[in-house]
């Protein structure tokens, strides 16, 4: 356990990942206002939407107005996703996006087929267009995603051997073209992973690539993330996507029921109490994700949103 | 890892610690029908219900009309608890209840007092009584039961000095008396446990008493259950409390929100995704979720019941 680092990074992927499987549409100023909850709580990373088809994904129309509207905060990083030239090119219009050299490989097969509608060959063939074109932005280091890193709903579970591989040749391509990864994220997009697999997988990440920043991408679907988290954490890794709340999940993942993302309060709760800094109020975060499940109408998965943050009761009240 | 054992007991605590704080009344039909769903699901100790005062917990008064009711199925133990010897009585009276060497003390004085209205010099003052009371039925080792052993509501944090000194001095009192301690149940009865507490405190524990089988009674009211119960299993632990639906909480915790028992099909799925087998069908297990979901008229917090087991999608369907 003294591997536990002592800060850690989380990326709010909640206005994107977390709203676009939503069937509850919130208005530009309320996505506005979320984005900017979770700026004033302390998150220094947020995923505001996606450039994607606005007909694939409908909840993420407004991305280009969202981005022209947003009140920029010093210090936070507003990203985007994309997943063509032609929504990077957007991105760019947009002017505001704090633009990085996503890289995105998928372990499965039929998954990357029914969300990309391209294979695995063709992502690791189309990976020296996506470098030129980060190159002429002056960016130089490459973050590779490795969407479906444990289990896919179509294929069961994924072999580790094939994620190394795959890792192995989308890094090799990107260096050999100019630019190696700095960052490798492991998505367990359709919540397969566990707690034996995640310090199995990221111990051979670890060893293979040392210098590379592993991030971890977890979805709560069967209950394991935090646990995930924490096997994670006790490897060494510093960096987390995570969803106020639990929102969220893959509108293309083929779920059955709840998919959400890990829950941003409950893994900053996780690590605080570990004496991990976060640099993100708990309080305001759970707050927010209160005001959040009002605008939804619905219940959201997170437990400190509903449990509170370790706090003395009086003695008075039950 | 390598120290994850190879089976796990678990303990239904739902029909009790679930129900107790469950504002719909289920009837002693749905009960039996509900415990009787657990036992076929591969449940082999299942907690029925408590021989307390029917003023202070109203749920549980229809216990000794339920114990009577019972259809006992072979190689389950049906459970109860009591907190005073006419409690024992009235579970002795019942005859169907299988009767364990109940020993419990609490580490929090203020919280010992709301769940008693005794201190914790009485309960280790009573142990002696307790056990010759035990000891006539029979029982030769006694169950401690070291409640709010890593937090309290009204205390906060509970030092690791106070448990180690509350479980020596109670194993001694028990040992002198003529009833060694084969469990230790460390009840994280607030949710206030997080990974890195667990394995410190089953560490020193485990150290401390070798022989003696620890268990953990988790509650998940901010996230960590899983969490914690996997923290546990990397110690060796391999016994487990926990609740069908994720139900339940402590009607005198003071909690301000949800604040259920570790999920049972939760924990299930994530032993044995680890390899780590439970002898429970975790189909069956999160049918009776779902099932009693529909009985209490509100959503329970389990993930599996929802997410589903992992299995495969058909690749035509979204």
């Amino acid at each position: 356990m003294n591997t536990l680092p002592n800060s850690v990074h989380i990326c709010e992927v909640g206005p994107r990942d977390g709203l676009q499987i939503e069937s509850v549409r919130l208005t530009l100023l309320q996505k506005l206002d979320l984005i900017d909850r979770l700026a004033q709580a302390g998150l220094r990373e947020i995923e505001v939407g996606s450039f994607v088809n606005p007909r694939a994904v409908p909840q993420m129309a407004d991305t280009p107005e969202l981005f022209q509207a947003l009140n920029k905060r010093m210090g936070v990083a507003y990203r985007a996703i994309w997943l063509n030239p032609q929504g990077l090119d957007r991105a760019l219009q947009a002017q505001t996006v704090d633009i990085d050299a996503k890289l995105a490989i998928t372990a499965s097969e039929t998954f990357v087929q029914r969300n990309t509608k391209r294979s695995i060959e063709d992502s690791l063939a189309e990976i020296p267009l996506w470098v030129a074109r980060y190159r002429e932005f002056g960016l130089n280091y490459g973050s590779l995603t490795v969407m479906a890193a444990f289990g896919c709903n179509f294929e069961g579970r994924i072999p580790e051997e094939r994620v190394i591989d795959l890792i192995n040749r989308a890094s090799s391509i990107a260096a050999d073209h100019g630019m190696p990864l700095e960052s490798l994220c492991l998505a367990d997009t359709m919540g397969w992973a566990n707690p034996l697999q995640v310090k199995r997988m990221v111990g051979r990440v670890r060893e293979k690539w040392p210098s590379i920043d592993v991030k971890l991408h977890l979805h709560d679907t069967r209950g394991c993330a935090v646990a995930n988290a924490v096997a994670g954490l006790e490897l060494g890794v510093r960096s987390f996507d995570a969803a106020v709340g639990g929102l969220g999940g893959c509108p293309f993942a083929g779920h059955q029921g709840a998919s959400g993302n890990i829950c941003t309060e409950d893994l900053v709760f996780a690590c605080e109490e570990m004496g991990i800094a976060t640099d993100i109020d708990l309080n305001a975060i759970a707050d927010t994700a209160r005001w959040l499940e009002g605008l939804l109408g619905h219940p959201l998965p997170g437990k400190v949103m509903k449990g509170g943050p370790l706090s003395l009761r009086s003695n008075s009240g039950c």
